[in-house]
């Protein structure tokens, strides 16, 4: 058999109410081929830079498609607050974005090799009227998203709109120095392990090395732990800095919380050094 | 490609054990190239008053299918507590409707022109034996469902019986005033907010204006607010009065809760004037 | 129209993160016109009885297909503490499993009719360079899974293994006395009822009959109760023994925990005689 149109779907939506399901109908009634891949509704509410990171971390893992994502703390806002919903085409163009203007496709688009053309489809014709105040996901997002799917032309679907006005996200850069690398708490899992803004080429270029002992200096306070592959190379209670499934650092603690034990907020700064 | 019949699907049973899992290959296992939407399954459990307005709700944003729910307080009693298995064609006959005959499927078949010809499935030779005392989403409504989705007949799938003998959802019916409507709580959402048992019609037959200040009172009490559009509307811990998603009225406090600073319990009355 | 090879899935991934949605995206990648239903992914984590015991009252239910599941408390572990990655082709062989072996597949295979043929599939072509050391279900499972849907031969997946060397699972049995039987508590719901180990013949050749009433012995107190078909049949607060929707004896309490009324933990054992 053939297969129909491939889109996925993340939002902050949650399973509690019948959103995410409606969003599926409306898909379904645009384009009855498409099959819906749903990435995760569970994104904290309105946190954009949690959606944007857990869409980049599982784009790799997509089959070429639309993806559909919603995390929209401004939806009805009108005049100066208002964003804007957008359709985008990245430089790999077997992927379409679809979502509000408002960082969420920031780091994916950048991934996929930018942005190469955009429509504004807050008034497009495929949006389903009334639109409602609050749920855009139903009445703009997911028709335009279905439209692409079943093959409609992304310049059909809004206004044109420059590439380069599209929303950028706000992240803060880890800094490698001699023996030592100032990364910052990009995010946090329920669990309380920790998300750095560094990869393992910049560990690497600050001298730390896969099984040595480390120091983590933050807020005037030492701690001692090991860059280690997995939970288990360490004792309960200690802590690791390890390569997480999305190949990013990673701070936790064994059967503990690294966020509690380091008293991180988000955009902290800390100081990993070799020990 | 052409596509399979289609499925909706919401019940009480949530995501936490393998209930939902094991209906869906059910379904496949009858109707292998059915699709099925999962609408959600996050109703409180045994409330077949918000399963009714849920259904109500997703209904016009679903594709033409058979649509199973299954809230099912009564499940396994016998005698003059059981309550029917039924499936139902309703006037808007591209929609079949499969579930318990205890209210669920009420709003929605009055939504979709009302029932035309509905039988009793309880003992249908579709049904999975042996049938157990607790899950009859498994083992009728399911099967039922899924011989619908796969063409056969409603007429062969069960006991003829009369569309006036359905159970109707007691409901309670808004009052327009003079300057004044007279309004119930229907329903909560879990940030608090308030459906009420009114529309935008009503809302302005009682003379209340978008944008407008208005009145509320509750068990002797008055409480100011605004009809508005979106929450932003109104300043962090005010009232507004505004019509959500699905097009009917409802009352929030931004980042608050409508239902606990009016003191709100299911049914309860309250009235709402222009200021 | 035809349907696509069909996969279940059951994990203890939670629905908070994007894991799931990942694995249903490299499955899709890899084998697009699968279909995936999934069983559940609220198992508790690392609990490999409560995934075996969810699997097999679940297998009856499904289609013909290629059964996934990942409940895997050692992944990543390396040595004398490594489990090994196995797809297993049953005497049932209309069905597939893959997953760790570490007990979770027992009980289906065992239901299924034995294992017949099983692969090694940690070094398996067909998985996701660079291995994670910790998210073996999209690095290994979920590509071996659909690789098997789409039909690639199970020979070419990984490295022959001895069935016989798979891993059992270690339950409690039950033991029919002369009107005595003793069971084991083998599982608990998040409700507090409480799973035997035993079944409705057991039950019968115990002496025990359906509606009568019995004595259950724990530690040293006696607590009554009722053979009965369902909740209702006994006053609230009072205890039950009933077969659930698995086909399982299980204790409950009406509105309460059979758990802590019995203050039972999990393998504990209990005396059930007719009163």
């Amino acid at each position: 058999m053939t297969q129909g149109p491939l889109l996925t779907f993340l939002s902050d939506y949650g399973l509690d109410d019948e959103f995410v399901g409606v969003c599926h109908g409306v898909i379904a009634r645009r384009c009855p081929t498409a099959r819906v891949i749903d990435i995760t509704h569970a994104i904290p509410r309105h946190d954009i830079r949690a959606g944007a990171l857990t869409l980049l971390g599982a784009l790799p893992y997509m089959p070429a498609g639309v993806h559909l994502a919603v995390v929209d703390p401004e939806v009805g806002a009108v005049g100066t607050h208002a964003r804007r919903a957008v359709a985008v085409r990245p430089a790999a163009a077997e992927h379409l974005l679809v979502g509000p203007d408002n960082g969420l496709l920031a780091l994916a688009l950048e991934q996929l090799g930018g942005a190469l053309e955009a429509v504004e489809i807050g008034r497009s014709a495929e949006r389903l009227e009334p639109v409602s105040a609050t749920f855009h996901g139903r009445d703009i997002f997911a028709p335009v998203a279905a439209a692409l799917a079943a093959g409609a032309p992304l310049a059909g679907l809004g206004e044109p709109l420059d590439v380069e006005s599209l929303r950028a996200l706000e992240l803060p850069v880890a800094v490698v120095g001699e023996r030592e690398l100032r990364a910052h708490a990009l995010h946090f899992d329920h669990f309380g392990n920790v998300t750095l803004d560094a990869d393992h080429g910049q560990l690497a270029a600050a001298g730390l090395r896969l099984g040595g002992e480390l120091v983590i200096e933050r807020d005037g306070r030492s701690h001692r732990g090991r860059y280690a592959t997995t939970f288990a190379d360490v004792a309960p209670g200690e802590l690791l800095l390890y390569e997480d499934a999305r190949a990013t650092a990673a701070l936790a603690v064994n059967r503990g919380s690294a966020r509690e034990a380091l008293r991180l907020e988000r955009d902290d700064e800390l100081s990993v050094r070799p020990a």
